[in-house]
């Protein structure tokens, strides 16, 4: 069977992420682990995801729970999820919530929607790799979206020929990898560039509950909605996730955004997969009524603790030439080495030597740049491990 | 916002389903349906889920469920359903196995795999209305499958110009409208021009454990690997799922092929959904393992009944010109109505009269023709239902 000769053409665009095959390199016991991107499982709320699978799975539950149902998602948890969006500056109703399979679904599904091959997605430099990997499925370009910069709508219109500009990516919120945070001038030049463009923005929200301090920027939509009044009239397209905040194995996100873009959304999940999972949604709405507002609090307490740990560890450890981001939430910090060192050797040695791991940082670039930086997490571990950890990443980058 | 200037054009080809749209109406009381396709709620193994469940989330198991996980599925789950494989004809091992949220999603990553727009995909004429809502999203052209005829592989290679044939699907066992199985002679004769084409075969399992009576038919996967020693030569990419056979809410399916395909399907579930829920693969596991081996049975004895009542029902109150399929197992029969009679009409009058629901046929075909044709559900109803429901199906004919 010629396989390479029936597969659609863009399946040359899908490769295997070379963090994810690395990553498999380090699940060994010896190593102290920054890479995984992942919450910590010891905070999962275990206990009450037990008592909402029982409810969810009771007599009277189970014939709905273990049944197919509609492609938008369950209304309840709709209906939660529009009013905790009400409660960040996004009034709006059950139609402009679809529930999908975590925010990487609605990824997926938003390139779907909007890339033909040869459109221009805008992304940061470096972004998500993760969005990288679902846009690539749709054969677009990418063209540099740095909200800082004075660069003009026609620059982006240029750039993007043949094809046109869909949309600007990106996690205004303690970003994957960076930690950064975009402030609320860089959301409105923001938002005026896109309305000059006539592109949509896709804001990536899965970090945005997870603050340790400083204030709240209201997110992207919020400030859209400030200006236009209502969720109809915006082109921000929100994404949010469960996966941060109760625990990624449900599989359970959301995309919140102007009632067309939803229904067109509920055709596109009911051709791909139907709906969500049921029984899920159920359990997660009965989670997140019960246990949302105190367990979110307790994790930023966790997480933040241990950032202050990692920034203390790195502030004695760093030599001389490495810069660090300083995030006011979510998981990460970024780490720009000395020019000429790189991230992905700087692994392959220390997996030799000292046995620290983190994610080398060019893969985050889509043009392969950024070849000095790395991404540490901070959300694994406590004090002796931390130190431990960032001692040894001294001692490799001095050695 | 000018929404349609900036969409794909892949979503001018993704409508809302008729269908679905339709038995959006036909949820009253006072209806008795024959329409939807689902399995009957009140057989769901609950406990078993319930369990599960509670064996998933224990503290020794919980860590594991909730997180993350990898992309191609919990390893004791596709190790298990390697060995049911191996048990129909198919010899495999967990390399061979993708997990996938549902078959839904198979047929959207495979349609994701091998379609660009303007391919050919060859269906059959009626065909499950899923699988084309599924391959819509990449543009395809279709064409007949109909492996009764003595079409020439020549002929399907010029009507795919300028494009090219990449597959042919269907669903073998007790097809999803019509209830056919096709017989041995059909499956050599599909792998011959498959062969003669060098394109793939796309096996929609969703049925092929529920089969009532006459003798199985191997799987059109077995039949490959019985002409040629070993799954990693075979064409065929079989599609299995939990949603008939345990429930549909947890969104467990398989794909199960030769494993370059495999690898590819897990580099495009990776950038599309990570991974489907952990929890639910779990537990999917431990119901399957403990219950599936006398579960099926009895789903097997229980729809095997109603068919039966279907059949003598239809036998007793159907008018003359009117003749339907005598499926061996799975949850259809089909209707072929005398000429001139549209199924769509005849649904709209029963609303208003007879108050039966059933599903008219003509959108199961892709050129829009069998308007004479309607899909009748035996899953749900014992008999007097059955009995009253298709006495008034007569009255509804003969008026």
């Amino acid at each position: 069977m010629h396989w390479e000769q029936i597969l659609a053409t863009r399946m040359t665009r899908m490769k295997a992420s070379e963090i994810r095959e690395l990553l498999k390199l380090l699940d060994q016991p010896d190593i102290i682990s920054f890479a995984g991107g992942i919450p910590d499982p010891a905070l999962f709320p275990a206990q009450a995801f037990r008592q909402a699978m029982g409810q969810a799975l009771s007599d009277a539950q189970c014939a709905t729970s273990l049944q197919y149902s509609v492609s938008e998602g369950y209304a309840p948890l709709r209906d939660w999820i529009a009013e905790q969006m009400a409660l960040i500056g996004v009034p709006c109703t059950r139609d402009n919530i679809l529930i999908t399979s975590g925010s990487q679904q609605a990824l997926d599904y938003l390139g779907k929607l909007m890339l033909s091959p040869g459109d221009t997605a805008l992304v940061g430099w470096p972004t998500y790799l993760g969005a990288l990997g679902a846009f690539n499925a749709y054969e677009p370009r990418y063209d540099r979206l740095d909200p800082g910069s004075n660069r003009e709508a026609q620059d982006f219109r240029d750039a993007a020929a043949p094809g046109r500009v869909k949309f600007a990516y990106l996690s205004a919120d303690f970003a994957n990898p960076t930690g950064v945070t975009l402030d609320q001038t860089g959301r409105e030049r923001l938002l005026d560039m896109a309305e000059d463009l006539d592109i949509a923005i896709i804001e990536d929200a899965a970090y945005q509950a997870l603050r340790y301090d400083g204030e709240a920027v209201p997110p992207i939509l919020a400030t859209e909605i400030a200006r236009k009044g209502d969720i109809e009239a915006c082109r921000t397209i929100y994404c949010g996730s469960f996966s941060k905040t109760l625990a990624p194995g449900l599989r359970i996100g959301w995309v919140c955004a102007a009632s067309p873009v939803i229904g067109r959304l509920v055709l596109m999940k009911q051709a791909a997969d139907l709906h969500s999972s049921t029984l899920n949604q159920i359990a997660t709405h009965l989670v997140a009524r019960e246990h949302f507002a105190a367990h979110v609090p307790m994790l930023r307490e966790t997480y933040g603790r241990r950032r202050d740990l990692m920034l203390a560890a790195l502030e004695r450890e760093m030599p001389a030439g490495v810069s660090w981001t300083r995030p006011e939430g979510g998981m990460f910090t970024w780490l720009t080495l000395p020019e000429g060192t790189d991230g992905a050797e700087l692994l392959a040695r220390s997996l030799k030597t000292e046995k620290i791991a983190f994610v080398p940082g060019h893969a985050f670039f889509p043009d392969g740049t950024g070849r000095n930086t790395i991404r540490l997490s901070f959300t694994l571990h406590e004090k002796p491990m931390v130190d431990e950890g960032i001692a040894r990443l001294g001692r490799l980058l001095r050695g």
